[in-house]
């Protein structure tokens, strides 16, 4: 039995009701059904008033859609970080310029994207920076896109406040801090006029009545959250320590999954592999690991173990 | 209690099982997931060798990237129809060109889209004249849509044995036929380097994990796809008989929503709504309404008493 700690969705859940309303699957989901959610939203992400906020099957979807709503000219990426958004902008026709940092935005681009806390670093680019590249993207007529994928757990890292007088779009994703990838959902958080242009594309509909369902509730479960939050946080201590006494230098990470570093990385990549554990490996960096939480029975002693005899 | 007959999803759902597991909702859907789904959808609409199938949560979401996926060029969209393909279009920059049928096809146009059968009338173009449409759409560097929402109902109507030699995007919605609105799923049949590129578009895990399972188990049941075909055809004349009765004229339809005229229909339409009684009119015709169909306990009876005193 494989034990899964390549991703970053919480391994403890939010508890999903057992008696969901039949309904929910076989009606098309009502304008009432998303209003809800997104009031939710608005609540559980602490949006500001002039910000709105729009509801997608995935943070992906909206990924996918942004650079084909972006107009011509480059965009700058802090990298490394999730590939995807890459991806989008080239296929998108934009050129994408990798850079390390904000501090000086190159001259020629339009666009920039920060994936904020970083995967797979953890790296935060402060709210003062975002406020000040956002201000130079508006002056060339474009947008900064600030992915907060990996922010329910640190939430005064959002940026969120921004959006109401800036070029700014935050990614929100639902389904990693709730432990509910397999729903998709996710959210955009822009001004009016973006808000607007995202909604556009997205269609009607673009939500399951599951997924506006669950989501309302869960986002509204703000006793859940703030345990969550301590629990994911003392979880991920007790992986850095599991992790440092395999001799790895913890590098960074969020709540939901640490970065750890080691020169033999790609030989213990492939020796967890043999035992059924999956970690993730980067093509751009030999010595460096992402480990999930373990969380259930027995997962953090079976990595323990599983490392201790690596040594 | 209102009484929604302006749907044209099936009221009698496939039976979504009560033990869903539970990792549905918590992980990310697994590539052998999708497969699974696209392999029963493979069998279940008769996809032939060389064609490629995409799934996407719902159709709508394609009807959406349609346009932005292809070149400069006008659409030709038999009209009226479901009005959501030329906003579509006009939002991707395509000029409109709205048609009566396929007689002749305008010469500008370098893309074409036909709902088949068509909402509301029920319309079918055949197989023979969807594929000279096709191939002239072909020298022109184009593509022929064929929205196939409400064929599952008569399945000989389907034209997805053209999508592997000429450039033919077929839809299919898994919702309608399947009760199963609120799931959100839908398919895109094309050619293999057509396809390829709305799954490029489309980027990873677009579907949630109970739309994959459930779809799976769905498609794969061919005995309720057998019964239900007749039990929505056996209703439909039930409704016509009422309707009949009620004295409009059956104008068109398929075995999930009939079109009926009534000179009268704008005030049949506003006196049923003051009965809870939910159909659709049309911004474009005061003599038509469409009704889906009733087939809750009492519902068939309700409208027959509803219409019977306006007689």
């Amino acid at each position: 039995m494989w034990l899964d700690l390549s991703t970053g969705v919480n391994p403890w859940p939010w508890p999903i009701p057992g008696d969901l309303p039949g309904a929910l699957w076989l009606r098309l989901p009502s304008r009432a059904d998303e209003e809800n959610l997104i009031a939710a939203a608005r609540e559980a992400y602490a949006i500001p008033t002039g910000a709105e906020v729009v509801a997608a099957s995935g943070t992906q979807s909206l990924i996918q859609w942004l650079p084909q709503l972006a107009s011509d000219g480059p965009v700058a990426i802090v990298e490394p970080t999730y590939n995807e958004h890459a991806a989008a902008w080239r296929m998108g026709g934009h050129e994408v310029i990798a850079c390390a940092d904000f501090d000086e935005l190159p001259q020629a681009v339009r666009y920039a994207v920060v994936v904020n806390p970083n995967n797979p670093d953890g790296r935060v680019i402060s709210r003062a920076v975002l406020a000040r590249v956002a201000a130079q993207l508006r002056e060339r007529g474009g947008w900064l896109v600030v992915d907060e994928a990996f922010a329910d757990i640190e939430p005064d890292v959002s940026v969120v406040e921004l959006c109401a007088d800036l070029p700014v779009v935050v990614l929100r994703s639902f389904g990693k801090f709730y432990g509910l990838a397999g729903l998709r959902l996710g959210f955009a958080v822009a001004s009016q006029d973006i808000a607007r242009r995202i909604a556009l594309v997205l269609g009607p509909w673009p939500c399951s009545g599951p997924a506006l369902s669950i989501g309302t509730a869960a986002l509204g479960d703000r006793v859940w959250a703030g345990h969550t939050r301590v629990a994911l946080q003392t979880q991920a201590r007790k992986l850095d320590a599991v992790l440092s006494e395999a001799g790895f230098a913890i590098a960074g990470g969020t709540g939901l999954f640490r970065l750890a570093r080691r020169a033999d990385a790609s030989e213990v990549h492939a020796s967890l592999a043999t035992k059924y554990i999956w970690c993730r490996r980067f093509d751009w960096a030999d010595d460096l690991l992402r480990f999930g939480l373990p969380a259930g029975d027995g997962e953090p002693e079976r990595l323990a173990a599983a490392l201790g005899l690596l040594r």
